[in-house]
């Protein structure tokens, strides 16, 4: 079944799908040298392949996200995708003319392949036993995907954040299937300050005593440990600056509580998100996905988006303002780097005080950047 | 025993001083309603006070500060106080020409009481049964021990981060009292960022089942959650630049681990300040003092600091360039509402890349900002 919008009321339907590879004893190499397989991607399509197989683009999701990218899965459901003001027909990535993949990455716990599948050498959760991953290893599995889709150029590549490092890491590793390239909010090589987030965030999973060393499937889990690390997560989504707009020193209450439940409305709203997040993600994959965005250095040995290979692909850079996380001379050092291969770059740092997730928010001046930028696309390779 | 220093190769020695107040039936009102006494402060004091005691400098100190400013316990102390570099006999803060005063606050757990002291009425800690404390209470406190000392007006009050905010509190509060004031690496209002940092470090304390709702004296203490609570704090105490310059991607050991066991030095560097703080800090007293901190709002019911008594004292504001945690834009509105009053303001943003902590660090630029401003107050009152 593909997804179908009747008419532009009617909710546009899109469904979960499945596919699964490295059966052993062809099982799949990692960057640690372990071998892994069977892999389950879990992913969605929006659109439909136009017949020569040139209108394809491969959405890749940031750290927390998955593979439902837009529209709803059912006629009922509440929530649609997590970029359904970028994705659908008549959108900036419009559906009504693109075909659009999004997988959730392996190590996940959407669908892929993670630590909480099940191993079939034990027939338990894999837990820690589960073996490290990396952004190559996630990119890898996704050339499988888009080889078993009949694919053999992806018409745009599109990502921020852990999204933007995959959409970096296709350029370097399959460049002959990159047709252009969108990298936003994301950077070449995870910055020490980057990783000092993140390893607070393992450690206070790794603190809670449910976490149990990561053998936690079927009980309850480090809930308390993982809600401390989606908040510490939260706070450098924001800015301080979105966090004044947003919160100011406003009350949860009407007065000072003078005890330690919460006074102030920027620590409600870290609560909710923080319980929020136990009842959809795994704990485990939170420190898997972390770590490999740690690992992820495009630099090292030289850069390696240095490569006559993508001399010819358009690329469109774009920083915002207000994101402490992944900054704009981040964003420069990749526009740099691309410069010297000759390649088609623009660059926009977009004003915007929403802090790292102003990738994710409506955004009038992201909208146009992308569209224009994929219209000029499709005219050059589609038409 | 006054501190002494023989000649410029001997330690300077100082001692750790205690002053006990508020003994029941006289117990001090706190700003949540509560009596708390008796009150005992812990405290340092170096140098002279002079015949007309004009002399006095009172140095406040940050979160996790004590009384220990400068010089060492003993001869065989290895390691100097807090502010080494900044306070001793030709030094900035010149002891050998001003009588120095540093107490630990109330809510501490270094000398001064606090949730671990004991409770009079069970004979057992406080532990959550301590009243909440705010900067205004920790500064009424003071306001006894100076009392106690003879001094009538402070010839400077020094402080960064949350001893700024007790600076600026003495102001608003105690404004005949105060001669001039150096207030550095702070604000008038804490933040809803940083306010959402130290409610992740708390949750990160309460998260832990043995911190036992407060309750975990004579037991081990939430070792884990307080160890994540600092590794957060210090996250914030650098910047992006520093952590790049200090630690950039370099790795602990040789190669990548493809474990959780921390790759890179700035995990290293975390596992290393959060083990060393547990050693030395009460995790109730961080719930206290963090919250004093949120509480703190110098712009509630109009701005405090617009108070004519603070017309004639000068006032040296300084912030760090790259302090992210107090910016210098709220260095800033302390001074634009010091100018409201025609008081003597000087301002400036130092040059700095070591983030919030810039203020404990060695730097010329502070060391003469500090010293010239404190003989110029010297010459005015004290000649």
């Amino acid at each position: 079944m593909s997804p179908s919008a009747d008419n532009e009321h009617a909710p546009l339907l899109v469904e979960r799908r499945y596919f699964t590879f490295a059966e052993p004893p062809k099982q799949m190499q990692l960057d640690c040298g372990a071998h892994l397989g069977p892999i389950t991607l879990a992913y969605e399509t929006l659109g439909e392949l136009n017949a020569d197989r040139s209108n394809a683009i491969l959405i890749l999701h940031a750290f927390s996200g998955d593979s439902h990218v837009a529209g709803r899965l059912s006629i009922d459901d509440e929530r649609p995708g997590w970029w359904d003001n970028m994705v659908g027909p008549g959108k900036p990535v419009d559906t009504s003319r693109y075909f659009v993949i999004c997988s959730n990455i392996l190590g996940g716990c959407s669908g892929s392949t993670g630590p909480s599948s099940i191993d079939l050498a034990t027939g338990k959760p894999y837990g820690l036993h589960f073996p490290m991953v990396t952004i190559k290893d996630m990119v890898r599995a996704q050339k499988h995907l888009i080889d078993h889709l009949g694919i053999s150029t992806l018409m745009a590549l599109i990502g921020g954040s852990v999204g933007g490092m995959q959409v970096l890491r296709w350029c370097a590793d399959f460049p002959e299937m990159v047709g252009s390239a969108i990298p936003m909010a994301t950077t070449t090589r995870h910055s020490a300050q980057a990783i000092a987030f993140n390893e607070v965030a393992r450690q206070a999973i790794m603190a809670d005593p449910a976490w149990n060393n990561g053998d936690y499937y079927g009980g309850g889990g480090p809930a308390h440990g993982l809600a401390v690390a989606r908040m510490i997560g939260h706070v450098t989504y924001l800015s301080d600056e979105a966090m004044r707009e947003k919160f100011g020193r406003r009350l949860h209450r009407n007065a000072l509580s003078f005890d330690f439940t919460g006074d102030f409305q920027v620590e409600s709203y870290l609560h909710h998100q923080g319980k929020k997040f136990v009842n959809r993600f795994d704990a485990n994959s939170l420190l898997y996905i972390t770590k490999a965005a740690d690992y992820f250095d495009l630099e090292r040995g030289g850069n390696q988006l240095i490569n006559e290979a993508l001399a010819n692909v358009p690329f469109l850079i774009i920083s915002f303002t207000s994101d402490w996380l992944y900054p704009t001379y981040q964003s420069r050092d990749i526009v740099s780097a691309l410069k010297k291969n000759g390649s088609d770059v623009s660059f926009c740092e977009i004003e915007a005080q929403g802090g790292h997730d102003a990738f994710l928010l409506p955004n009038r001046r992201l909208d146009g950047l992308v569209s224009g930028f994929l219209d000029r696309v499709y005219h050059d390779r589609c038409l």
